[in-house]
């Protein structure tokens, strides 16, 4: 049920083409389901930065028979941001746009720093003024502030002062620029167009626009691209990348590849694995759609059960249904996932679904199954017990509203999910599922703390009691 | 591929409980895949009507805690429409409301007359004054001109001179009524909520509510549901409705039962009988998502070939999302449908999909799969090949638009979409698949024209040459 | 005060020149103070018709280099709507059209019918539909009923069915008409650009546009203009313009000439004979801006006091400013009023104003005036007492609301108002100033029935108690 | 003709009572002269700052039964923006808002910095980042970064850096500040409501909101405001306040008394001195309406003639209102202004405007005097020849466009403007009628560069080419 946790964003950045701006505009598409709050482009014409983000869907924003008008030039970013549940706060749409000394400087990242509260602090001290809360304007004013000789050394020195998991992209009037955090926690991959590169968060928004996959970003990792082709920057010692373990499990499109491995393939070993470590005595597996049916398939098939759309699940629900009285809510499960009576009447079920986070809507779903007719529901999760928080870019429940956290024992979930049994996949499984390999515990191929509390850098806001203060802040800022 | 055929529209009324609009926007919701583009309701307080149309979904438009504030009362009904591909035309949203001598009166329809235009012709030769260009508002000056003695009579009356597939709802001060076309062309359901009477168009809509499904409304009946409960009025000889074959095939919810026979397994059996009757030899079958997966799923168990997710589907795509380039607009295809690489490679791939239409996104769709790696691609029609117009409700391309209608030869169709091989269920298949029979030439179990001609009804307007008239007439009555 | 009263309407055609709906959108802007909540411009290009209506100011919504694109044709006619202080109907808008047996027809009209409602019952009960709750809907149906055999017979049939003060303007497919009520009771002026004829309520707006007044069309004259020329038929005998008072009062442009009176200098006029009439001894003249400033000029010359802004007039006040707490509301005057201190201070003040409706505005603007440091306030109004309602177009308070009703002295009133005199021009002293003559109480030259009681029609809704019930069903047909 | 230049805002503080923002709102409604483009209103509630800024009216944008609880608190100050006739910028927008070190700050001004850009220059080398190019910004980030102990003296620290003609205030979560500049080119008052103390630019607005008026805020003086009361700081020694010619002539409202000259009656002056000094042997005098009017009416006094509005205007301008065609263009200026014909008719006619500055309005008021049937047009201007460029909050056109800068003879002006004579009131008759004695050139008392090229502070953007790079810094910025 990942459906209640969120990462924050996308980028997607092109050097060189015509029409840069219409390529952006396709590729944060194909990135939309990173982020659906809002979306921004930057675009460069040789002359004059062009600028425009919005809320709203990248198809509803960007598009027109006039963007290239809008936003002209042969280089171009942009980015998608996720959808939050309370009041949406355009100031931090990216990506950001500043007229530095060296001149005009757009920027955007998706990920997250776990010291920029603290660095934040240090330059409000010196007086300098920020206008949204987002990570990406500490890194913009640590670039502006940098008394290096270069556009690149600015950029590298402001990297080298920043903790945390991140991939961005920056435009100058001369160059491209994407780096990718020191251990690799978020995704950044290299295309080419012709001969012309691109930089994005998925492959899949390269296939969109019939861009070649070169290869993935290096952790800590510069790239600069500009009219002399690409040039490579390493910060720290080649090391194998520690991607998060949710973008294999959630976040990334099934049909993008990261870090060489292929994220429907690794969804569909997570449900074989599941059905080997915790099959389940039923006839039917029945995955909660979306996100759930490619490891319901390898379930599926590992079991030898029939593989069967016994939820069937709406693509019309606005983030606005806001219904008038408390019997009428109730029914709101029901506005995205509906029971298919007929598959599931007199059948012993299993439900397979990516993750399980607060338990609330699981329950709901399981009810939702028994009422059409299920005889028995036994849930299971292709991720691990979630029970520590996130840091690095995931919106997330606080820990007292995770299932796992609150409850220590399987049965006990299964009873408050009025489940006939609850089983997630283990943390070896998962491993094995996405990388072949068992958990090494003394070098974890993977960033993998929500499941074992192992941070992979440290927590510096964190550690001063600082990670909290920025939704206070962001009231403060309101335009 | 029957995202180029549309449906017109979704009904639900429901009469005698509180808060009876936030009944009707959960149901309309439910409703949402038979129309996008626009949604009303009315609603009566025992002394007033209230009414509101919107362009957009339900969710969007009919939401907030004020909703009830907005349409009070405890007797209700709304409309769904769908979406067009040119301009919008509001007016042409239902339900339509008129203040008649006998009192408000507020109606809304799915499907389609085939006499509207010869009865508007005599209509405004008598001196009446049309506001759109729907056929229910042809209904409503026929009611309004009846002169019988009670509201029912004139409803009748009215409905006595209409010809065509059609699923009526009307809301008067004192009662609702409904009614289904004398061949059942049109899917129309009867629901109770507690002592309460439902009308609706699916039967998942009264799932949604919770509400039990009670019978479906035969052909020709008019139900008259009010304080006194419900009555129902037998216009023609009872028989077996002539459904519509392809509110089996694409238009239904998959969760809905329609005239006692579930739409998710007669899906599922069109592709098992697909398999058996076209099978191919290849290495795992991939669904056109989202209408081919049922039928895929049928089709890899009959078949036992791996279910695979081969081609992703995008729902963030807006009908606005404009490209300024050709070659840009090329990549069209990819924004709702991406080829899942890592699956296709080296695979010969049976490609099963609930129909082709023009063939033009099919094509696409194959090109697509190729360039992903697949070695052969074998194409799958879980519909018969798709020849005739439609004259009860369905927006479809015009004839000579029709890939089947022109070309005689399956082998041609794959010339055309660049496929291995390309085949249909049989017509006959199509009967078992939701019968269980054969077609029965003598007397048909569907309304089954679109593949063989045989209109279950006369085509009034059409034979004098006034089927073509409403889009002028649509011009001229932009507001 | 006449703020606190409206008329319902401005009316402008135009046939036979380029781009006509940029014609009557600029006449319609001329006409802007005759309606300022909706304007609507139906076009005829030679093949269809275009038809737009919106809410708000012309010059906000008939703009931008698109229109002639929008609304092309040679022929085209508009009307401006009042703004009602409740909420805006968007379905009253006008130009009506409908799509009659003889071809497109296009309709707007300017004032009031007193015997709408009977109409619209008889017609109602022969099952006509109505989508509106103007009286122009009921002459579109009488035309459209009617059974003559041309359709300028048709339009006069209607016409003959018809009561009340009009100014009607027609568009079809070969003509524009235009009709003024028997009494001349509403404008109505012919004008001329080139060869090519116009009309409208008012001459301004043939000033604006650089055409040549031709004459007031006479009451109970039609006029049809077509490719033939002009044609004029009388459906009375012909007779002397019994034109509504207000027009000159308040309601018409100062630069506008109706019925060969100018009306600057028939404002001017009754502020001359208000001085003669009602004379003070005191040391300014200060107008109520912005409509007592002409009789203020003339109260001033004919009495050689000083003339001076001593109240300010903002014209920023949107109709939407509310404020959060009585104490602030009473501030509210001031928004739209301010007293000009150092004028008024130490000073005995003559307020002029064209008239007093409530006198609730007025005693803030005495208080205003006083607290400002005026000595002494003298109160002089331009028109009579009002004493009695409107049915002819002019909407206005209800007569329980009306202070010259509720009081029957001006000693009370000016008790009311905390003035040191109240008085009014006498109904003979207006009918000088505009006609220069005084009333001719067997045959008045003007409509004054607000002043007198003298209702120039028979009140055909209002005797059978139907004249109210407009209202309520405004509500009823809420789109 | 002012219309053609445009002064560039107003400010409005208060602070200690309830609802602040109410009153910041009726105020800035008082102040809209000042500036229609936008608005905006920062508010401190005790614990948190509120801020919205919005393009539009004050009365369409901060209005509503829940304006307090969008903006609650007891301290609130705002401002109103002029509207350019390109496109507008959100983000020029004010009061600015900043999370400083020592808290949040919020920050507005009317007028203009002669050496904004070069600070800016120097605060963008030290990697400050801009969001916007408005002169406020620039001094927001000398209060942010200078290293003063408290608020007040970084408020004074970076007065003390810029140069030029302004009006600030400020606030912060103790304090509102406000300052205006070491010669008191731009206006501002202070008042009193109760015990509370109010800033704002024009005492019209005190008036506004009931506030008495206590006195001119002096050149070079910094009011602090907070619960201990009131405080002053001289930045300059006492001096008379040299203010803004063009204040008087044209941009404050006529109820205003600014540095004790009352405004309404100091135009009455200009029009009786220029009577005087080029009077005119004519029949009537007509002002141009609105500004044209109180000379107009000292015009009319002096030299016996009738005074009479022979040029109505409409209040109903948008700024949208684009025609077609430039046939139809032509017909523009009726829109806003058009000939009372028969006042004109047969007339010799004084036309009184307050400046004359291009001229194009002008002449195309004098061919559409002529054309209403005027035998004779003497156009005279309340202000003297226009011929010099503003630096300190006008925005006029280049000097180019200035009539009496490119023509240097009256005669040449009455020759491109087709009237019979042109004259204009003289420096010293201009100062007479404000001050009551003529210019002392060694020490003028007014700001009066536009007439005369002496500039009263250094102009250190120009001096450095730096005046005009604003305009290309906003388009890079926009948003």
């Amino acid at each position: 049920m990942s459906d209640e946790i969120h990462e924050e964003c996308g980028v997607f950045g092109v050097f060189g083409v015509d029409d840069a701006a219409s390529l952006v505009a396709l590729g944060l598409h194909a990135l939309q389901h990173r982020g659906q709050e809002g979306c921004g482009i930057a675009a460069f014409d040789g002359q004059m930065f062009h600028h425009e983000r919005h809320m709203g869907l990248v198809g509803e924003r960007f598009t027109g028979a006039d963007l290239t008008k809008r936003l002209p030039g042969r280089a171009a970013m942009g980015h998608v941001r996720y959808s939050t549940s309370g009041g949406s706060i355009a100031q931090n749409l990216q990506p950001l746009y500043a007229d530095l000394q060296s001149g005009g400087f757009a920027i955007a990242h998706n990920g997250n720093l776990t010291n920029a509260r603290t660095l934040r602090e240090d330059l409000v001290a010196e007086g300098r003024i920020f206008h949204s809360v987002s990570d990406t304007e500490v890194v913009l004013h640590l670039i502006a502030k940098s008394t290096r000789n270069t556009t690149v050394e600015r950029f590298i020195d402001a990297l080298d002062q920043i903790e945390g998991g991140y991939a961005l992209v920056a435009l100058t009037n001369k160059k491209l620029m994407a780096a990718r955090d020191p251990l690799g926690i978020r995704p950044l991959v290299l295309g080419q167009l012709g001969d012309h590169f691109v930089v994005t968060s998925e492959s899949c928004a390269l296939d969109m626009i019939g861009a070649v996959f070169v290869r993935d970003v290096r952790p800590g990792e510069v790239l600069v691209i500009d009219s002399d082709g690409l040039r490579s920057y390493s910060r720290v010692p080649e090391r194998r990348p520690r991607t998060c373990a949710f973008e294999y499990i959630y976040f990334a499109r099934p049909d993008s590849v990261i870090d060489q491995i292929g994220v429907y393939e690794s969804r569909k070993r997570m449900g074989r694995i599941l059905a080997e470590e915790h099959g389940a005595d039923a006839d039917i597996v029945v995955p909660v759609p979306d996100s759930g049916v490619p490891a319901a398939i390898g379930f599926a098939e590992a079991s030898g059960m029939a593989f069967e759309l016994g939820i069937i699940r709406s693509h019309f629900v606005g983030r606005t249904f806001i219904q008038p009285s408390q019997e009428i809510r109730d029914m709101g499960v029901r506005m995205k996932h509906r029971a298919n009576a007929s598959v599931l009447k007199g059948k012993r079920v299993v439900l397979v679904d990516d993750s399980i986070v607060r338990g609330t809507t699981s329950r709901k779903i399981v009810r939702m199954v028994r009422e059409a007719g299920a005889t028995e529901v036994h849930f299971r999760s292709a991720s691990p017990p979630i029970k520590w928080p996130d840091f690095y870019g995931i919106d997330m429940p606080e820990r007292d509203k995770l299932i796992a956290a609150r409850l220590d024992d399987f049965g006990k979930i299964a009873d408050e999910l009025a489940a006939d049994s609850v089983d997630y996949i283990s943390v070896d499984g998962l491993y094995r599922a996405i990388t072949g390999q068992p958990r090494n515990d003394k070098a974890p191929a993977l960033t993998d703390h929500y499941f074992t509390g192992d941070y992979p850098t440290p927590l510096v806001d964190f550690d001063r009691g600082l990670a909290d203060k920025e939704r206070q802040l962001s009231f403060l800022d309101v335009a």
